[in-house]
This record gives C-alpha cells, sequence and structure tokens, in this order.
C-alpha cells in the first residue's frame, strides 16, 4: 500500500505528482518533498513559498520541515529568507546528527552553503496584498477595532465564490503525509506562516510533534492553523501517538482537535483554527478541523486524488465532503483573480 | 505546597532564591524566571546566558523559553543576541496570542523595542575556551578522527575533581519547573546551546513539548541533552501527560527518558544524552537520565534545597544519591579554575 495526504486544495498538483512516483515504487522521502515542491513553486498561492505573503516589515520569512519516519531524523528551517523550495532545505538538514533546526541568517547561511536556489520569494502581487492590508489596518485603527492575526482565510474567497456560508480564518500552511510500498513514512510541511507576523516569528510547522510528527511504525500528522496554539498541544505527536495505540487516523484525529480545542477554550477562553489530516502505516487516513470547510487532499494505491471539504460536528465528529467542481473552479479562480489597489 | 526542581548543581542559588519567594507566597511566574535569571547572569557557567560558549563563528546565541501552566501560554525565543536575560525576554513574548517563537534577528528586534537590557554575551574566558576547541579540533583533524558534538560535559570536569568514574557528554541547559501554593505551576530554560553549534541552530529549549512544558492541572517538565534527540519525541509533553494519567513523576521520567534512548538506539544505532526534571500538581518531583551523574538540585515546602546526582540503572529506574559536600567544591572549583591557552 502507498498514501499521501496533504492539507488544503493547494496540493492538489503536487499529491498527484507524488501518486505517481509512489505508484512507480518511488520512496515516501522524493514523494512528499516533490509534492511540497510543487506548491512552493506556484507563485498564486499567498502562504506557502514563492507568492508567500510577507512579515509586517514586507519581508518573506519562510518555515518548512521534513521528517523521516524509520529514523525519526527530522530537518527544519524556521524564517527562511529568498531560497525557492525551504522544504528541501530542511530535508537536506535532515542528514545530520545535530543542528537540524537552523533559522533566520544561519539557515541562509547552510542553505546559501550547501547550494540551493536562491530566489527573490516576494512577488508584485504579493506587495498589493500587504499594502492593501496596511490600508485596511491603518482604517480599522482609526475606526478603533481590534486588529485581526494573520489573513483573512483564503478558503474562504473560494466558499464566497461557490456560495458556501464558511467565513473562518486560517493560515494555510501546506503539510502531507506519505507512505511508501517499503513501508517508509514521511513527512514535510512548508509555509510563509501569518501574514503580518513579526520579523523571525516562528509557527508550529518546522516544529517536530507541533506541526508534523511521523513514526512508520504507527503513522504520520501534519497541521495547519494557528501555530501558536497547535504548539500548545504538541498535537502531531499526540495524534501519531494514538495511531500508534491502534486508533484509526480518523478517530485520533477528531480526538486530538476537539479535546485541545475545548481544552483552550476552558483555559484561555478561545481557540485558533486548528486542522491535521494523518495517515497511519497501513494507509488508512483522517482529517478534523475545528474550522468549517478545510479542504484537504488525499491519493492512496488504486484510487484516484480527491479533494475534500471538513465538517467537524457538534459532538467532535468531523465530517467529509467531496469538493464539487463548482468548488474547485471557484478556489482557482479566487487564487488566479487580478488584484488591483 | 510549593516546589521547584532544575536541572544541574549551577540552579542552586537560583532555587534558593525562587524557594524564598515562594515561602513567602510569591508566584510560579515570578519565581521560576529569578532562578533562571540568576544563572544567566552567572559568568563562570558556559552554557548559560553570559559567559556561555559560543557557535562555530565565534557568536553566543541563546535559546530560552517560559510557559504558563494554567493558560498553557509559553513565550521562546531562538538564537538571540547578546541581551542579559533571554528567560525574560521569553516570558514577555508568552503574554500574546500570536508571536510567541521568535528567533535570531526578529528576536533581537523585539527584544530592543521591548527596552530589556543589552549585553555583550561573550566573555573573555569563552572566547579562551573557543581558541582551545578550535586547536583540539585541528589537531583532531590531522589525525583523522571523528569531530565531537557540543562540549566536553561540564560536570565531567567535577566528576574527575571528586574521583567519580563518569564521563558524558552534555549541554547544560538550565530548565527548572515551579509549583506555587495556589496551584500555578510554570517552566522556563536558558542555554547558549551546543557548544560550535550552526549560526542559527535552534536546540530543544525553546521548543515547546521538547525541552518544556506544563499544565497546572497535570505538572511540568523541563530538559538538558541533545535537543535534537530530545525533539524527535516530545518528551517533556510525554513525561507531563504521563503524570496527568496519574504516574508518579520518578516513574514519568524514568519511563519517557528510558523508552526513547532504547527506541533511538534500535531505530538510529545510537542515542544523545537526555536528562528530565520533573514535577507533578502535588509537588512531588521526579528527575532522570540516561547520562550517569546528571546533577539536579530541588526544594519543596518544609525541606532544605538538596542536589542530587542521577544513577541510571539496567532496567530504567533512576537512582538518586545526593551530592557530597566534596563533589560539590570539586564542581564549583572546576567551574572557577583559572583557564591559559
Amino acid at each position: 500500500m502507498w498514501g499521501i495526504i496533504a492539507t488544503w486544495r493547494m496540493a492538489l498538483d503536487g499529491i498527484e505528482g507524488a501518486a505517481k512516483q509512489l505508484e512507480e515504487g518511488g520512496r515516501a522521502d522524493d514523494a512528499v518533498e516533490a509534492a511540497i515542491r510543487e506548491v512552493e513553486d506556484f507563485p498564486y498561492f499567498k502562504s506557502v513559498g514563492y507568492g508567500g505573503l510577507p512579515n509586517e516589515q514586507m519581508v518573506v520569512e519562510l518555515d518548512a520541515a521534513f521528517m523521516d519516519g524509520n529514523t525519526l531524523s527530522f530537518g527544519a528551517v524556521g524564517a527562511l529568507h529568498d531560497f525557492a523550495n525551504p522544504v528541501s532545505v530542511a530535508r537536506a538538514l535532515a542528514a545530520d546528527d545535530a543542528n537540524n533546526l537552523l533559522v533566520g541568517e544561519g539557515a541562509d547561511l547552510f542553505a546559501e552553503r550547501a547550494g540551493f536556489e536562491r530566489k527573490a520569494m516576494l512577488t508584485d502581487r504579493a506587495k498589493v496584498f500587504y499594502r492593501k492590508r496596511l490600508a485596511e489596518d491603518e482604517k480599522r485603527r482609526q475606526e478603533g477595532a481590534a486588529l485581526e492575526l494573520g489573513e483573512p482565510e483564503a478558503e474562504q474567497e473560494a466558499a464566497r465564490g461557490a456560495g458556501i456560508a464558511s467565513a473562518p480564518r486560517g493560515h494555510d500552511t501546506v503539510g502531507a503525509v506519505c507512505l511508501d510500498e517499503q513501508g517508509l513514512m514521511t513527512c514535510a510541511t512548508s509555509t510563509s506562516g501569518l501574514f503580518m507576523k513579526r520579523p523571525g516569528r516562528v509557527g508550529d510547522s518546522p516544529i517536530p510533534g507541533a506541526g508534523f510528527y511521523v513514526d512508520s511504525e504507527a503513522g504520520g500528522a501534519a497541521s495547519t492553523g494557528l501555530g501558536e496554539d497547535v504548539m500548545k498541544g504538541c498535537l502531531a505527536y499526540e495524534i501519531v501517538r494514538l495511531m500508534g495505540e491502534g486508533l484509526h487516523p480518523q478517530a485520533a484525529c477528531e480526538q486530538v482537535v476537539s479535546a485541545f480545542s475545548d481544552k483552550l477554550t476552558r483555559r484561555r477562553g478561545k481557540a485558533g483554527d486548528i486542522s491535521f489530516v494523518a495517515m497511519d502505516r497501513a494507509g488508512r487516513w483522517g482529517a478534523a478541523s475545528n474550522l468549517e470547510g478545510f479542504s484537504f487532499v488525499v491519493q492512496t494505491q488504486g484510487s484516484e486524488p480527491q479533494v475534500y471539504l471538513a465538517h467537524p460536528q457538534a459532538d467532535g465528529s468531523c465530517a467529509h465532503e467531496l469538493a464539487s467542481q463548482e468548488w474547485q473552479d471557484a478556489y482557482m479562480a479566487a487564487r488566479l483573480a487580478p488584484v488591483s489597489e
């Protein structure tokens, strides 16, 4: 059995490419990296890689990670600047016994010395979003309203386009979990993080156990959402731990997302967006979210790639609905739409 | 009940000060910060704060964290430069709902704007250690020998001084867990990290669930050792989780350190140094290590501060021995000894 699952509709092309590799006997480490690179390279996804939205100083800072579920080796970068494929830098860091998590200018130095492709990651399109956001924030300030964290959920635009009522916020990390026919499991993440974040802010995406975790003897999990809240609960680790105890990935995701959202609400009065995808070593998969309309993509041996929308239920479970063609068209149309100031 | 436990003999003075605050009804957040600051300020501890050993470019880069077990709020800095008290910067970051983990120049910028004390953290003594290490590495290279990770374990010197046979390596993060009479639990960590690390390397100390974790309804844990291996297992989270299920802190520490060391050995052929201290909400405490002679300090309501040495046993348990006055004298003498090139 092979399989791959990833957060958000934006991962679809990457998943399809990875599935082709896996079908031909490719390895889960190569496949998961290829899937994430595809998303990093596409300029119209504004929360990952090239075209990602910048921090408050209009600098794009990128977080990414890679983990091997056989050895538990991981590599990760936080606040990396101007390299085309953060996930590949992260994977290179996983080869060593130490210095696996590098941040900021140190991460840049490593990537440069290792020969990774330099690329100016701030696009003109991202600059327009930045300036529009500055203007909106200024307006809010004048009106005395609180500023919002992060960016208006990208999915929201698609939801509106398709006449769907959901309108939550999100932070749109691409995270994937992969299983190959040899039983190797891997996972990887990549994101430009919270829009308008502070310089040097690192979210959960490069943090083992928070934004990603994989153990080939149990399974893997990857997240998207408010990293600071995901980190409070070590949620990727917890989902993998429960799969290791025999829980189905769907039950593990539902239990962890629902229980921790409740815990945050009890302790803090609120919980940020939390969404997870997971796969176990048998290729069974699951996804859960505290966010209406979270999308994810999955493909396993013998089936076509599919895009689902997650609908959290009052009892803590999470229903999945196949995304309609209309929804998918609206999703891409929203991303490709011209922007103006 | 109140109590505080911390990694390494170096925390003794800090623990005593914190215990005084707790005895007078002080809060666990103030007390744990004060305990860590004391260690950061002492120039002869070469793995924490002022006097800490630099990275391979002879730059001191500091990791620190603070967590509140009531709200699960945390703040953390990675690769911070030239501020006197990284733990205080970390605590300040815990006040926000996002941007809680800042790294590198972004962390510096935050600390500067927030008015924290600038201080050149590289001491002349640390420069001597750096130059000696460069010379040793050069000699090893000429001899064709592998270079060692990190620094020769600081405790090693004390062990030798006291005629104790242990001679392991370590990385000497100070980490503390604290409980106050109101039931608030906190933890905090601070370190200059792996000696000769790569620029931008971040270890487990600022990573929630890896180097530290606390939940006032269960307990808290803090680590020292090879951060890259601690991060592979989310070990602080796992110890706290087990305390939440009712395990005694000693059993939780032993089980996690022993099982994960075995797992790393099985999967990777080796396991780095891993040591933990923990306390639960009743003030019961525990400590375990895969490293012979790991020292820690603890004080709880109604008792004197005590320094222990941990002795891991073949069955996965970990015996504790009160450190003799001779051992303690040798410890401080080793730290205060003149160094020359």
